[in-house]
Parts: structure tokens; C-alpha cells; sequence
């Protein structure tokens, strides 16, 4: 967390140059005890402290934990509470501190990403498994935030659009890769939580993958973007939800691919789109896969499948085979809850004799699988 | 706040979509007392919430309030703190809870934003004053974050560029605004805080701003980007600081503008180039517009100025003026604490004859002035 250090200094001298109240951040920096936090430590144990004189209990969650878990902090000298945890593997993590049960970012730390609703600090511990995501001295792509006219949702939405290393210096056309979040999720969480961005800039450069577009949208109907709901939104019941149901594949194949292939320069055919989502976005990749099967060569479902009482699928697989595709790449985790989707996903395959690819990790419903399935299935890709 | 409340209920649909853990779910929210938080009244009060049953003091610290200063929280029913503010004028501003004295951004408030090292909640206040620089129904340019090489600085850095709307589908070429963050802040700052791409796609939809690129920079020279210091940097004493004296400037003249002019559709002439920035960034403008005085046309300075001990600036500026400018833009608060540094800069101007816009605003160092001068200076521009 060097990072941090060097920006709060900066701060101050920020206003040091100013010639101001730098006397004011001085004294108010000996009021408060001087502490980091997290702290990782050589043997990847991490320590993570915060500074309250009165509160009862001070806990974390973090994502290395069970749902809802919670560990408590111990106050220690100068009001600091703290609390050691792991070793932790080398991965991606985030965490909130419950003050007194309100959840709250670290004080401490610098860096902090949003999962749908909620934020929570953000924990790299580095090592061989983190460099596939890490902001490594590679060529990086451009991360771009666009705005579309979805005519099927009467709405103009936000996405992300991904081009490789070198995209503005060339002429050359590429494929495109579509990609969705899960349910709570948004346009962001790929590049947030799963640093999709960074993951491709490693692979391109370490020659793993080929150079390719990738568009994140938002895969919620409702959504002009994470920023906004349409103002005409219906009250979110279950019913308006189903509402919903297959319009968002609509707005991709009818809105959000004719916007791509004439604003990028793009490779526009079947065999030179891929596409793939988590959770939601895998149910999401299902839908718009057999109901469009012309439209993408290579599939990926990622800890999703096919949901209990969804009808015609064998049909509907069926009619997919025979359109002809080139990949279909499957992923979950054993310990996964939705693994009976999955399931009935590669049940479905094996009747219709698609030929697919089956990667069955540890672990269950995490970013950690998300971005791992994401950097193997992105080197199989065109 | 409405955005909020969809997005929870997709959280909980989504899973109940799954048919699992719903019920642990509603469990969970049976326990919690239902609230929102914040809540704007028709008259603007604004009444801020959380639940906390151990807490000893829980305070509210908002940008409509003084530096430092707080506001207590009071305990209600089912432990739930709460306290109204206001009316506030229609804008935009952030504030933090304090629970037990940690800082924690509001649990109940989807939407936050980063201030350098600190996360802060985010509250709009919608009104005329508002409209600016909020997300209307107007065509949206894109935002991308760029990756470029500064062979000054021995980096690979991260910058935003923006480009209007209608920049990928037509073959025109634009002119380039370069808009610099303060101190603390990063290259997210203008776009996060600042909200110049809201502000550039509504002024540009009026007609009052003509279509231009908005190239927005890394202004501390020892960071790669907001999210990584460069490996090698110094530890960050005031005389190392002073090391990076005038290189942010060289490698923006020699690094930044040919990439843009390289990578970009741009007219690459003076005349076409327009600088400003925002307290340390406004020190920026200075020293780029003195120090390279053949490359930029338009120059703004926000709630900076000429900081004591400066040399040499009659003379420089009395080169800059030779050398033809478009328009020099002033920017300041009654109340800002740099008005000294301003009244210099005034003084220069007027001693060496350039023509210059002096507007005086009221207020202090804050975004709403920032947000404000740029609305102003972008209509002046080309």
C-alpha cells in the first residue's frame, strides 16, 4: 500500500507548497496514532487495523471468509484495534470493517472497488496466481466507457468497450468479445472486480491471446447504466421482472452489436465473435445463444447453466449444433450453488452432442474462479 | 436515491432467480430496520441515517459544511441515528459518516466517489444549478482511460480523453482541451469530482461549447496513474518533491500532446490547443503556458495563481504575450485561501498588458467553483 503513503504525503505537500495550513495537518496527524493498514506481511499473513477510541466492537468480512462471517478486531495501545489473519493465497480480495455492525471501507486504504451496491477495500496479495490480473509493465489496452442507443429497451445505455494495445495507432480489424456480469452486477464490475482489462493486456503480451475487442454491457434491462435506472422503470417486483426475460439478448444482438461493428473496426462474421457472461451473464449467454444462433462462434458459461423449468432446450441446443459453432467452453466451481444449473447446462450438451469443454475448479461462486475462467477461456478464443 | 433501491431488489432477484439463498436474505432484512439514506425533501433539507444499536457517537462530515467540521447524529427508534441538514442549494457534494470517529461512507448510498486517498458519498442535489453537470437525456461522448509512454518521466502512464459525441462515427478532426487535476487528486478527479464529461456532453447538446477532445492527466509525475506509484520513486520529502519541479509540464509537451495528435482525429496548431487547471494544476498552466509559450491558445487558471517566491515572470510572461494567445481565463473564490497567489497572477497580467477575463466567484478551494469555472471557460474556447 506504498501508493497510499505517497498520495497522503502528496496532500500534504500539496499545501506545504501552498504555504497554508499545512500547521493544521501537522497537528492533526499527531492527535492520531501513525499506522498502515492492511499490512501483508513475507508470509502473506495480513494485518488490517482502524482507530476508534469508543467503539464496542469493531469486526471485518472479507471475501477470503464464508458469507456473512465475520472476524473480530482486538484494542490494542492508542485506541488502534487490529486483527492478523491467513496466510492468504496469492489472489485478488476485498473486505469491509463492521464499526460498531456499520459496514465502512478501511480508512487506511487507498483503494477500494464497488460491487453493485456496496463498496469494500480492496486487497492484492501478490504472487504467481495475482500476475495474470496485475497492472504489469505490458502495453495496456484502453478501457472505454460508451454511450448506445438501445432502440428494443427505448433507452440510451453505457457500456465498456475494451480495444487491445495499439487499436488507435492501426488499421487493422479484430474480433469482438462480449461479456456480462451477474446478477447485482453492472457495466463496471469486469473491470472492476474482475480486472477483464488487465487480464487481457497480460495475455496479449505474453502472446496467449490475440488481440480482440471486448464489450462489457450492462445486462440490466432496466438500466440505462450503473449510474441510472430508466426514468420509467416499473417497481422491481419478481412479475416486472420476468418482464424483462430475453429483452436484454434482444438489445445485444439488434442494438449493441450493429453499434460496435460501425463505430470499431471490427471483424463482423460469426466465426469472429465470441461471447460469454457469469452467473445472470451466463443465463444471459445461454438465452441469446439459442435464440441467435447465427450470431457467435464461440460460447462460454461461467458458473451458470440452464435453469429449472426453462423448456425446448434440447430443441433449442439442437438447432445451435446444426448452425455450427466453435467453441463451447463451460466453467463452475465444485462447491458452486448453482452447480445443478450447471448441470442440467452439460447434461443438455452431451444429449444434443455438442462438443464442449468442461472446467470443473475448486471454490465456488467467486470473482476469483470468474477471472480464472476468463484467463483460459480468452487463449482459446479466434 | 431510486437507482438504489432497484439495484438491492436485482440482488435479491437475482439470487431468488437461482432459488437459493432467498431466504437467507429476507431473514436478513427482516432483522435490519427498513430506511433510506439520504432522503431529499421538496424544500432540499436532507435527512442522513444509519443503524448502529452499540455506538457511542455517530457524526456526518459534508462538503457543505467547513473543513473539519461535524455534525452529531441523533439515536431514534430500532437504533437508528439520524440527523436533517439544510436546505441545500442545488449541487453536488459528499460527505462521510463517523461512527466511534472511523470514517465510513454511507451504507444505504450506492453511489461514491474518491477524493485522492479518501472515499466519500456522493449526494446530488437536483435543481437548476444541477442540471450542468448532471446525466440528461442529451447524446454522451465517450470517456477512456489511455495508456501512453513518457519517455520524460520514464513511465507508462494513465490518462482520461474524452471525445464528443459523434467522434467514432465521423472522420472530422477536433480541437484538444488539456484539463489538469489539483493537488491530492489524480487524473479520475476531473471526471469523478469534476464530472467534465456531464458537463462538456450538455454544454456541447446546447450549442454553448463547440465539439473538442478533453485530454485529462496524471498531474503527480512520480505516479504511473491513481492506481499505482512508479516503482522507483523517491520517498516523498518536500526536496524531493521539488525534484519533479516542471517535469509534469515537459513530458505533458513532449510526451502527452504528440500521442494525442499521433492517436487522436485532431488540429494540431495553437490555435486548436486549450490548457487549464485547478490549484496545483493551475500552477501547471502556468509553468506549461511561460515555460513552452508557442503551444497553447487558451489558457484558464482555476483558484491558483503565481505562488511566492516565483522569478522571472514579468519577463516570461511578457514572452508569452509576444508570442499571440486567444484568451487568458482567471478563475477565483472570494474566500479561497490561494487569493494571494491569484492577486499575483492578476498583477502580472495586468503589469506586462495581456487581456485577460478575471471571475470572481463566491466560495472557497471546491468543486463547485471548479465545475462552475470549467462550465464557463469550455464556452470560450475555439
Amino acid at each position: 500500500m506504498k501508493n497510499r503513503i505517497f498520495t497522503t504525503a502528496l496532500v500534504a505537500l500539496a499545501f506545504a507548497l501552498l504555504g497554508n495550513v499545512v500547521r493544521a495537518q501537522e497537528i492533526n496527524r499527531q492527535k492520531s496514532p501513525q499506522f498502515d493498514s492492511p499490512v501483508i506481511e513475507a508470509d502473506n499473513t495480513v494485518t488490517f487495523k482502524v482507530h476508534t477510541p469508543t467503539a464496542q466492537t469493531v469486526a471485518i468480512n472479507g471475501s477470503w471468509m464464508g458469507w456473512g462471517e465475520t472476524l473480530e478486531l482486538n484494542k490494542g495501545a492508542e485506541d488502534v484495534w487490529s486483527v492478523t489473519v491467513g496466510p492468504l493465497e496469492a489472489s485478488m480480495y476485498h473486505y469491509n470493517f463492521l464499526i460498531d455492525g456499520v459496514s465502512a471501507i478501511d480508512p487506511k486504504n487507498a483503494h477500494a472497488l464497488r460491487d453493485g451496491v456496496r463498496y469494500a477495500s480492496m486487497l492484492i496479495i501478490p504472487g504467481e496466481k495475482s500476475e495474470i490480473f496485475e497492472i504489469n509493465d505490458v502495453p495496456h489496452g484502453t478501457l472505454s466507457k460508451v454511450w448506445y442507443d438501445s432502440p428494443s429497451l427505448n433507452l440510451n445505455r453505457r457500456m465498456y468497450v475494451y480495444t487491445p494495445p495499439g487499436y488507435e495507432s492501426s488499421n487493422e480489424k479484430y474480433p469482438v468479445f462480449y461479456l456480462f456480469h451477474g446478477g447485482g452486477g453492472d457495466e463496471d464490475a469486469w473491470t472492476s472486480l474482475g480486472r477483464a482489462n488487465y487480464i487481457m493486456d497480460n495475455l496479449i503480451a505474453e502472446g496467449k491471446a490475440i488481440p480482440m475487442i471486448i464489450v462489457m454491457t450492462n445486462g440490466n434491462a432496466f438500466q440505462t447504466s450503473s449510474l441510472k435506472t430508466a426514468p420509467d422503470a416499473p417497481e422491481l417486483t419478481r412479475e416486472n421482472y420476468r418482464q424483462y426475460s430475453g429483452l436484454f439478448e434482444k438489445s445485444l444482438v439488434k442494438d449493441v452489436i450493429p453499434f460496435i461493428e460501425n463505430n470499431f473496426r471490427v471483424k463482423a462474421s460469426k466465426e469472429n465473435r465470441a461471447i460469454a457472461g457469469l452467473s445472470m451473464g451466463g443465463g444471459h449467454t445461454v438465452t441469446a445463444t439459442t435464440e441467435y444462433p447465427d450470431v457467435f462462434g464461440y460460447i462460454g458459461v461461467f458458473s451458470a447453466g440452464i435453469w429449472e423449468g426453462s423448456t425446448d432446450m434440447e430443441e433449442k441446443f439442437t438447432a445451435l449444433k446444426s448452425s455450427g459453432i466453435n467453441l463451447y467452453w463451460v466453467g463452475c466451481g465444485i462447491d458452486d450453488f448453482v452447480m445443478d444449473s450447471n448441470l442440467r447446462l452439460l447434461d443438455v450438451l452431451e444429449k444434443t452432442n455438442i462438443e464442449h469443454v468442461y472446467h470443473e475448479s475448486s471454490g465456488g461462486h467467486t470473482w476469483a474462479n470468474w477471472r480464472d475462467y476468463l484467463s483460459i477461456f480468452a487463449t482459446k478464443l479466434f
